[in-house]
């Protein structure tokens, strides 16, 4: 909305802001109350005729004592404005609407945001430079996986992918806005997110508010399962268009995303999947695009962007942690070190059967990787490609996994969350190790199968020490404690992690 | 023997060169008549006194209708002097020696050359820019394993380490000329290269012959089993001294060692283990030692020197292959095409436990390990560090093989050898392979399990396939023939290959 246009309605609103503010309208709002970090939903009728995302404007700022936040609203179809907002804080809030339309403008109200019901810890941040956690303290651990286009497959299909993430270790899920045309991806959508002709051609100046509906939907279904939406902006594999909209339609879409969006805790934004493959995107359209969403996002959502061939800078302000594909994880030391960022390989191939080499590795594979990246100090997200008579291949439909990773990843994400609260940093051994000097140590010996070694750790244990299976899931204790320098007898036997933790 | 003082003796020498090649001296040899590629050695008898290494310059040429091949002969002790000469073409070559004493000086004689015995098959070169061969068009496939300082452990281990070599499937051994002293190596050596004084001072201008005859002996008996010498002339491991002598020692060693063993055609020249870990040395000395290897040695062995953290300049033109310490089978291609040389991952890590990393890898994962190299058009090499009561661990002392990757080496090998006679050379695709465009393509996928491949081979086939499971050691034909687009189920299982032939 911020166009020359809007710029001047901006000015007109600010000007109207001291009388607005003590204005009693009536309330528009859904409810009164709301918990913290839940959405609150204010609808209007506005509106219908013309081209409303074009011509409406529509915002709101949201006051509690001090604080101002400013969220914009979405025109919904039919008449329909809405405008949502996630409260940060417990207590009594106040809003004003504005807009360049009589309909939507001056309209106040207040409601109570109440404490978060079980299972809401708010958004994931970032915390301790190279990790995450919770808004409300707890640790959050990003073990992710990818099913690019679940949410294009239809009713049937995109509840059996919920029935099955429910059973799933995975607390983030990449998947794209857009529809996807690839390989074992021909299937047209349900719905597409512009309006278009009957020949297909899209009128890119009006959105498609049932695509975005039901994108939401999907997103609360995430979120009541406790799965980050690791939602990919743009991407480079499709036949409709929307891979090279002109600028003004980029813009406008990711400003309508935003609006419809940011208020749900558990979204984060990727920018795009394989920037580096979108020939018909600059680098300074990257760059414009992370301070659109960095602007109109009030919540300042996860940002980061995943790149093809081609690393985008993550050392730039906008990008929050930086999403890798790739499965050299020896760089992910210099990558912590320089970003100062945390680091997930989201992609570093994927478990399965295709003929694709980023597509058939070895469940022992993604397993011995999963491991190497949280040794280094990193995350690992998981995907999976299983040859399928109707091409329904978990990495991008979703469905059922097939593969033998999984709960392995779940076993591992149990060790992490035993681990520290704070995470585990990279360390620096002969063998990947993660931790925190004198407190926790996390090593994975991979191919190598020492007999026994030295652990030469801070002065400060006792130490008590475990080996780990990854593949075998067990964790062995080692008899008696250990100080300084652990001497530890090992099985001799490769794929083996040790894992070292003061006593208590 | 080239310092000032000899090249005046050599001047003096060049000026009786007419007169000597006429002079008929009785023959001196050991014999007279030897197998092509084998030894003629002449015996005389000298002065004792003084300092004969430095003080006597001994030599001789060798000619064949109009060939000449000048070798230096060497002080073997006790007043006897030895030279010796390995013939590379069969028929009558006469010699003539030179000297700066008179007992040494003009001894003519002659000898007949004859066919090579079974299994003699001469030394080995390199052929077809990646690869080498023998002498006599035979292929030769190096598969090394590493016995750093076998010859240092008296007879009795000595020879269990040649029984185990002939029940082996290598064919090329690194080892040391000079004693070790490392982690599980802490023993004497039964002979020092140079005289000694009670308390342990090194004569460095006294070579001890017995020093060399035995090493000699273990060269002589590699050769009887098939197996090339890959000396190491230099290494870090060293409390002796050997590893910080005065450049003129350095000098006079290389110039001895070169005299005395040239002549065995197993030999290879390996300037040094390890050599920029050895501090002493800068690196105008390694390039001024791979130039008195290249001026001293009439028969021009092979020539390389292996790294630790640093590559010597492999492009340099007195080296004749890449010897690499290193595991990053990646980088074979951009070796391969930029030396153009044959490359050797001589020391890709061991099979063993012991605690040190470069010496616990799994026998799966060297297994994998040589596949990688040579699916990039590269050679890879064998060692072995099990922790043993007695340190006798086969990477250093030899002894006997404990691990599992042996006879999957020897099914590689096997592989190797059942494929084209002039090597298989690095090629384009998505998974590592080499071959011959068009004959012959070895693939190996790793980690990655696709359930079928589309092969893009050229136009020409009909091409057979196997598929081979290098741990299981099982090689199992596809059926029917295939034409240029090869669309191929496999097992979708890790760690197999696929070779792929044109029918005959």
């Amino acid at each position: 909305m911020h166009t020359a246009k809007s710029l001047i309605a901006l000015s007109a609103w600010l000007g109207l802001q001291l009388a607005a503010s003590v204005c009693l309208c009536a309330a528009v709002a859904d409810s009164t109350a709301v918990e913290q970090w839940g959405v609150f939903e204010v609808s209007l009728r506005g509106p219908a005729a013309g081209n409303p995302f074009l011509e409406v404007q529509f915002a709101a700022e949201f006051r509690r004592q001090n604080r101002v936040v400013r969220a914009d609203g979405f025109y919904d179809g039919d008449g329909a404005y809405r405008l949502r907002f996630m409260p940060d804080a417990q207590g009594t809030w106040t809003y004003l609407t504005r807009s360049n339309r009589a309909e939507l403008d001056g309209k106040a109200g207040e409601f109570t945001c109440g404490p978060p019901s079980k299972g809401n810890h708010g958004p994931v941040v970032v915390r301790n430079t190279w990790h995450f956690g919770y808004a409300d303290g707890t640790p959050y651990f990003p073990v992710g996986t990818t099913c690019y286009a679940w949410v294009h497959q239809g009713d049937r299909l995109e509840e059996q992918t919920l029935a099955t993430l429910r059973a799933a270790p995975f607390n983030k899920l990449r998947m794209c806005v857009f529809p996807k045309d690839y390989v074992y991806n021909k299937n047209e959508p349900p719905y597409y997110p512009f309006e278009r002709t009957a020949a297909g051609a899209n009128d890119l100046t009006r959105f498609n508010p049932r695509f975005f509906q039901h994108l939401e939907k999907r997103v609360k279904d995430l979120l009541e399962l406790g799965i980050e939406a690791d939602l990919i902006l743009f991407h480079p594999y499709d036949r409709w268009g929307y891979k090279n909209m002109p600028a003004d339609a980029d813009d406008r879409y990711l400003r309508y995303l935003v609006s419809r969006l940011a208020a749900y805790r558990n979204v984060w934004w990727s920018l795009a999947n394989e920037f580096d493959f979108m020939k018909e995107k600059t680098m300074s359209d990257w760059d414009r695009f992370f301070r659109i969403v960095q602007e109109s996002d009030p919540y300042q959502r996860l940002r980061s962007i995943h790149n093809g061939a081609v690393l985008y800078d993550h050392g730039k302000p906008w990008v929050t942690h930086a999403s890798i594909q790739g499965y050299d994880f020896d760089k992910a030391r210099t990558w912590l070190e320089t970003y100062r960022k945390p680091v997930i390989y989201d992609e570093c191939q994927y478990e399965g059967n295709i003929p694709r080499r980023w597509g058939n590795i070895s469940a022992q594979e993604l397993v011995r990787r999963f491991w190497l990246g949280t040794a280094a100090g990193a995350y690992v997200g998981h995907g999976e490609t299983y040859l399928d008579a109707d091409d329904i291949l978990w990495w991008s439909k979703g469905g059922v996994l097939h593969g033998e990773s999984p709960k392995r990843i779940a076993f591992l994400r149990k060790i992490i969350e035993e681990g520290l609260a704070g995470g585990i940093n990279p360390m620096n051994d002969k063998y990947p190790v993660a931790g925190l000097e004198g407190r926790y140590y996390l090593y994975y010996f991979d191919a190598h199968q020492p007999a026994e070694y030295e652990f030469d750790l801070v002065k400060g244990g006792p130490y008590k020490v475990d080996i780990i299976d990854p593949w075998q899931m067990t964790v062995t204790p080692v008899q008696g404690t250990f100080e300084g320098k652990l001497k530890v007898k090992l099985p001799a036997r490769p794929h083996l992690a040790v894992r070292i933790r003061k006593a208590e």
